[in-house]
């Protein structure tokens, strides 16, 4: 039996779909810039312009709204239209309120280890928003608090094992980002397992290559009590 | 000697001014849809947008943000510019970098009241926004911590106060919106100050004279050491 106390899972792409959301946003965003400019460049810059707006903005649906609408009047140099950046804030108000859809395995998953250990979410991300989708999402009953912070540095996860008086042996944490939910952990020299989206927001890439492998890897959610056992 | 062990205090407007950022923004914001509408029925619509969004967007700075676009928009039937947008996005960064100024008396105060009482900090709006204005207020080595929260209903504060392991006796709020720091907490049975500031947000406000007045108000956050000595 495994030692662990919590096992803490992130959300977004985790427990559920949420980059193809905003992929499905993206893709109407560079048909609205058509006119002006190609795709690629577009994409280009509206990834500088919302990793520019990070430290004021954050993360979330309305940050990335912001950041379109941002990037819009730049690349069209004003000539984009009110009536085409209120399509862009209906389409964040879309995103708000779209149904939450937890990824494969997961419900039964949690069910199950939710009578052995105490589960959290711990997730980056608007406070509202987060709450909502953890709401709508139907998952809240299997976990014990949800953590909406502003950033996963291994500080940050080191304040919530101390919130919960456990030792780093004593947490778990599940996650679809190297970068957020595996690293930062593995820092702290408590265990991770990494269950990769099959989309991954250019911000949260590192290469796997490069990072040694205190962690393992799991092809879906489905497997985690099994490696659990193991662990 | 009064019974509290927590005393809590609200952020906006309470420990440092807020709203006057708020209002400045607005007068920029009527300003630039004079052309269109004169500032009465603007700043009745921005208002009602607002409002219509507040579940969606929550508070905070982007939120605002994004309620003046879309209002500037629909008040100029589409015709502001891409340009005019851009400086309400400017706007708003000016805000979320804006320094944060404590209000007359705070800094002694919580100086002095934190050697006998745990000191926390009970806010709503944006995650980062809130954590960022509190490290730039200079403020947070006299708070064990800061509680950002979505809303502040009774549920809340009953979560808080499990949280810190206190009854409703131990705990006392301080805050400048009756609805939002006041009334929730007196209906849980615990103490509250009311510090009013001198702007409500129209969202906020409260007809006094049709609550009770289980709670004391200030004129100031230097009488409070005193008052707490009284209760």
């Amino acid at each position: 039996m495994a030692p662990f106390k919590i096992i803490a899972f992130d959300a977004d792409d985790t427990l559920w779909h949420n980059e193809t959301l905003f992929a499905s946003t993206q893709e109407s965003f560079y048909r609205l810039l058509e006119p002006y400019h190609d795709r690629a460049w577009v994409e280009k810059r509206l990834y500088k312009t919302e990793t520019k707006n990070l430290d004021l903005f954050g993360y979330g649906i309305k940050a990335f709204i912001l950041s379109m609408i941002e990037t819009a009047i730049e690349l069209s140099e004003g000539r984009i239209t009110g009536t085409e950046i209120a399509q862009l804030i209906e389409h964040g108000k879309t995103m708000l309120r779209a149904p939450v859809e937890p990824l494969p395995h997961v419900t039964e998953t949690l069910k199950q280890l939710a009578d052995h250990y105490t589960l959290l979410v711990i997730t980056k991300g608007d406070l509202l928003d987060q709450e909502a989708k953890f709401a709508r999402s139907g998952l809240d009953p299997y976990f014990q608090k949800l953590h909406v912070v502003s950033n996963k540095e291994r500080e940050v996860y080191q304040t919530i094992l101390d919130h919960h008086g456990v030792t780093p042996q004593q947490f778990l944490m599940v996650g679809n980002s190297l970068k957020s939910d595996i690293l930062p952990v593995t820092e702290l020299g408590a265990r991770a397992v990494h269950i990769p989206y099959h989309i991954t927001w250019q911000h949260e890439y590192v290469d796997e290559k490069t990072e040694n492998r205190a962690y393992n890897s799991l092809a879906h959610m489905g497997h985690l009590p099994a490696l659990i056992e193991e662990l």
